[in-house]
């Protein structure tokens, strides 16, 4: 019983969830699929409702680290630099075939009223995906590449709300078509204007 | 064993499902709260996706009568409408504390890669919904009141993402927030320019 076992069940279930969503699987499913015996589950987590803290937590970090390379590169013109990150993911849901979608707004929706801890959890990774975001758009506006009229906060916000639903739209058409009417409409129109 | 009974069913487990989610409702409670013998299910639904499939039916014909006053009525300005389409659902939304979210959002996100009756039917509801709103778009461009540059289908599916991610964060923040800044961001700022 290690750490090094703690994160891999949390892995394998993070996976398994971001395919099926949590209340549909099983907790003895992630143990079989992490080739962990049955019943060790609550060595390690307190309850399932714990379990989706860490998946939250680990989904966000992963998330975070994949796209800080670009996010943080100061050589890149901050307006490329949130291309490129919708770019990043869009690659990915292509290559999932247009399926899965984002796992914080898929935790969000179907556990926002279930859980206070996850909804907690989740609420604080919203707000320093917003605050991320907000800090590119200032420094975009900075160099004259966003409307100076818009507050970079809201638009961060605003901006996440779109691509999050676009990702919703893109579930059910199976298609790129709402990720690209959404590049479209953020950067050739919002962010210009 | 009547139509009756059978619509009695899809309203009462469409409640259930928009408070607790698809996967987290079970056959026999949806029963149990409709106050049906056990065991009716089967004859009345073939499956539980087929009950899924009327749910999904159910929630956008009963959504759309309820805004269809707003949406038909020529006497009122085009982007009048809009705003208070937006403001039904968000006076909605506030009366259950920010929580349960659009319905066809929900089932969109938790069923649609795990169904795929599900995912053509929510599709096709995402769809109408945006030829719907693009009706009211191209509206308000002819009376002067939304940019002409818009296209007004590509302005309809970018705003009901941006409504859909902003009723996520809704139901995580638990807050009118994202719903404020996304009528901001449509109303003041995208649609205007």
């Amino acid at each position: 019983m290690s750490e090094e076992t703690r994160q891999h069940i949390i892995r394998t279930g993070a996976d398994i969830i971001h395919r099926n969503g949590f209340n549909n699987t099983g907790i003895m499913e992630i143990l079989k699929a992490s080739g962990v015996p049955k019943g060790s589950f609550y060595y390690y987590f307190e309850s399932k409702e714990a379990f989706g803290v860490e998946v939250a937590r680990y989904f966000a970090d992963h998330f975070a680290e994949q796209v800080a390379h670009i996010m943080n590169d100061a050589g890149i013109a901050p307006v490329d630099r949130l291309k490129m990150f919708f770019g990043y993911f869009k690659k990915y849901f292509e290559s999932e075939g247009w399926s899965r979608g984002c796992p914080i707004g898929n935790l969000a929706q179907e556990m926002g009223d279930l859980s206070e801890k996850l909804q907690a959890e989740l609420a604080m990774i919203f707000e320093r995906m917003g605050r991320s975001l907000a800090a590119v758009i200032a420094e975009g506006q900075q160099q004259g590449q966003i409307a100076e009229d818009l507050d970079p906060y809201d638009t961060a916000v605003f901006i996440i709300s779109a691509w999050h639903g676009a990702i919703v739209q893109m579930k059910v058409r199976k298609s790129s078509q709402p990720l690209d009417i959404f590049e479209k409409s953020i950067f050739e129109s919002f962010l210009q204007k």
